[in-house]
Parts: structure tokens; C-alpha cells; sequence
């Protein structure tokens, strides 16, 4: 069984793959979706913080084991127990908080990705403990 | 560009599409992941929680607003600022409760998917706010 997925947007920032030891929580980045999306995007403005999925997309190995943070001096773990980008499937996941909404594009701190990277999906984002505060119109559907 | 995932397994429990109103939150799932990939879950055993990217492959529709909850009563959202299935990507991502490995199979409470759906990744989970105190193997690669 294989998937096929259409990004719905794409990174934005001055960050491009060689540049070693990015600081990413204070990177700012656009979100730029794509326009016949937008609408999908109305309310997202009153989160302070959204949940970013996206795709890895200059990563070309895949590691079951990895090396922590890269770094040959810390054991071998399981991938899926890391957040190595060397998965089989190369989707992250990070919490950014949204600086602002100007249409199809979001200002964002703190993405760990690289200019060009394709934004899979935007959810909000709760954490787990706080998850009795959250709004009832947040699990839609 | 299109971009084409191959599911790295299937989740297992006893929920069948039309059972409505369930409580998911006392659902017990098994996660049974590829054989070939096992060896990617070492250490996963380490974390009380862990989030699961999956994929709503039962949902036909796509819709840019609804209605949260499903209740017209409720006015209409983007889907970005809700986590309704019906969204241009099928991406649910979940944290759950670990309760188990054995092996390639993980036992899990609280995954709000269906019997069969396919899973796409699974990472170690830590609330943002308590990123400071996530081990420092966490972010590998």
C-alpha cells in the first residue's frame, strides 16, 4: 500500500541545508499555503501555538539505528525513538509558536526546517496536560 | 510533487467505522509495526507516551470549513484550526499512553483511530513545556 500526499504549502527562511548548528528556536519562518487552501487556514490566528507537519525532503538515508544528535559517542537507539530525520517515512512534527496570519502565509518561531521544506499539514496544538482547557470546537469532525 | 509514504505498519483494536461516540480515550490499541522495521523501536519501551502520525484512510471527503464536533450548530472553521479528518492531507497525529512492546507490536491506550488504519510514524513524545527536561539523545540525527 502506498500513499500519495500533495504538499499544502512550503517553508520560507533563511536557512539552507549546510548550515551546521542552527539555533531553530529562534528561526523565523513564512509558511506559505497554497492560496486554494486558504480558507482551511480561517480561526488558526487565535492559537498561539500550531503543530507543523512536514517533509524532510533533503534527507536520502534511512537509519533504523541512529547515534543521538549525530554524535558517534552516544549509543545506537531505535529511529522511531528519536526525532532523527533518518526515517522511513520523513515526516516531522514541531510546535511553533504563530506570530502571525496574513493570508495564505503564517509567520512562525521556532520551525526546525530548512528553506523549501513542503508543509504536509497545520494542526492546533494543546498539550496533552492541558487538554481539559482546550476549546470544544478543537476535535472537529 | 507529489510525495508517496509506505505505511510503516497497521493499528489493531476492536473499533469498527460506525461505532459512534466512542470514548477513545479508554481504547486499547495495538500497534503492530513491519517486521523489518522493528529494530527502529529499540528504547521506545523507555516512554510512558508516544505519538503516533497516522492516516484517516476510511474519511472520502475533503472540506477546507466545518463544522467542529460535526454540529451545524457550531459555526463554521478552517479545518487547519481543527483537528477534523475531513483535511486536504489525512493526517492524524496522536499522543497515547504506552502501556507495551513485545517486539514489533505496541500496546497503546487512547488512539482515536479506526481498526486497520495505517500508520505512518511514531516519535517520543514530550509536552513542549517540559521540553527542557527531555533527554538529550532525544533529537538524534
Amino acid at each position: 500500500m502506498e500513499i500519495s500526499i500533495r504538499p499544502i504549502g512550503t517553508v520560507i527562511n533563511d536557512v539552507e541545508k549546510g548550515s551546521e548548528r542552527v539555533d531553530w528556536s529562534g528561526v523565523i519562518s513564512t509558511l506559505e499555503i497554497d492560496p486554494a487552501l486558504a480558507e482551511g487556514l480561517e480561526g488558526i490566528e487565535e492559537f498561539r501555538r500550531i503543530m507543523v507537519i512536514f517533509w524532510f525532503h533533503l534527507v536520502e538515508e534511512t537509519l533504523l539505528k541512529v547515534h543521538p544528535r549525530g554524535d558517534p559517542s552516544r549509543p545506537l537507539r531505535g529511529v522511531f525513538s528519536t526525532r532523527s530525520p533518518t526515517r522511513p517515512n520523513r515526516i516531522g512534527v514541531t510546535v511553533v509558536e504563530l506570530l502571525q496570519r496574513e493570508g495564505n502565509r503564517l509567520v512562525v518561531k521556532g520551525l526546525d526546517a530548512y528553506n523549501g521544506t513542503p508543509i504536509l499539514d497545520i494542526k492546533p496544538y494543546f498539550p496533552e496536560d492541558e487538554s481539559d482547557d482546550r476549546p470544544p470546537w478543537v476535535r472537529g469532525g
